[in-house]
């Protein structure tokens, strides 16, 4: 993964979202809302429900789900440690065949972080 | 699910994990040791952890999981409404095929809810 | 599998539902409702999307579903020889795993159509 | 997907589908054989029969697969709206997790109705 | 599991099959005919082949499956620790999920082999 | 697959396994060597318990762990008849779905068998 595999990434998912939510089949419109609400803070706050998100993601071993899930983690405020502790959950709930999403989610992990410093270093100089 | 039938499947679960931890093959025991690991109290609070194993269980699709998850949760504090967005991640995650096993939840939660508030009916009465 | 178990399936199934629906958790209704849209004659009739809820529940090996759409499939007016057909998909895309599920589709299916054939006799006894 | 990648897609299947079926292994052969009959009209349509196989093939997350049978829905005649309802119900019986998958079938259908049109037109231009 | 149900389980198994065998469906005796043929002696044993076939049951999740290439297992000549061994590869593979599966095979893998003793008891006080 | 494709792959997995051995979540490491301890020769041999592995991979559809368990089962001595009984019983256990995963297999098989005679043959060169 490079800086710029993680906008691709991000790029295509909104296109194609784009073109569901504008198919004119409006069910795939109210499954995407319930979607995006299954995760905002309640009584449970919205980083422990992404990192539940991304746990059901590595069992059901789907790399895209994986991505936006650490990176909507990462948004929310978990640290290396907290996603550590959720990768391992899905490694011993889901066994063996997760490790390859597990390279996937280090892989992913790595340069998010990477990228979020740069960011910040960025705005700092700025500043 | 009646109160009996949950000290029964917590029955059944002991005495099997007894046989297989007593096999002799002690792979098993250093898997079980992980698993149990897995959950213990880190960067994540133990309720979080055990949610998240709930999650994994209902999108997996594995009500013995689902029970044991639920029972854990409960215990390490959890409320009826965090669990009920747990659920309502898990059925959003799998779909509708996940609806068995939200069904079977519930039934498993009131259960424990019920257990719980007579256990501190009863040793209040005691007091 | 005997008429009255179909009866107890169907009750318990309506009971639970009950419980979910009025657990003042909108989203379980809001989910509940996209589901049962989804079966609803449009492009394609409902009998068509009743044997497609019938084969993915089929694949995914979830014998509550099998029960439920082989029950809405044969009230929109499915023949045994379509359900068995649709089983057949799912036994050639699912593999030998189906099979504990082929065999609980087609006792559900002999009990239906038993259960359909004494209501007709019975409706006509009356007439 | 580009209509080049159409026609490699539909080639690589085809190269590899003869290695195996050459391969002097003969019940992989009687296993594609009946593979195929299954989706061959009988009680019901064959459209009905690809549309079936594509819902399964989408709650069991095969990218491969569903690219075939929406290549061959669309020969059989499925419409855009048929293939949408149908992708629908593997969307509600699946999941969110169903919705990586869901972006690749716009996009291959997509690709199929623009290369279905263009196909159309120098056949009349031909004329 | 009893003895009794030992014997259940194989004749509910053998009357389903014979239905759906002699349903009319011919396609349906085709695949059990692959099915079966698979396991039979070939470059690898059967024994083998049947551990295989348990070991793809149980990362599956599928407990009639389970007791049935345990019990062949069995009469092929596997061993406790041959089966052991075999648990475990689907444990790891397949993680904790597999675990309430695990305590399936091992009550079944315990009843089989008493069983076999008995009826080899038997044998010998007949002599 | 090219020879290269194959050493990248080889490569790519050692990378990321370091990474993930070395992230100081040693919880991961006792996973990885459970794993690896599952297929060592005991009761059963090494060659039987990586095609145990890779009958598991085929139906679990992972072509990583595909790649993997044919790589070792190749360098444990598994013969091209052998493999394909193997994958006969993931195809027939796993069905139609497994058929992209069967395509994958050959390819890997081939080069890798390729492979093999090519190193054999410069080693005898070199004699």
């Amino acid at each position: 993964m490079k800086n710029k595999s993680i906008s691709e990434t991000r790029a295509y998912r909104l296109e194609m979202n784009e073109k569901i939510l504008n198919s004119g089949f409006r069910d795939y419109n109210k499954f995407f809302a319930l979607d995006n609400k299954a995760y905002v803070k309640g009584a449970l706050p919205a980083k422990t429900k992404e990192l539940m998100g991304l746990v059901a993601s590595m069992v059901l071993r789907c790399n895209d789900c994986i991505f936006y899930h650490i990176d909507r983690s990462i948004y929310e405020g978990a640290t290396r440690d907290e996603l550590m502790e959720s990768f391992n959950i899905a490694l011993v709930v889901g066994g063996s065949i997760v490790i390859p999403h597990l390279r996937y989610a280090f892989d992913v992990m790595d340069e998010l972080f990477d990228l979020k410093k740069n960011e910040k270093a960025q705005t700092e100089e700025k500043e």
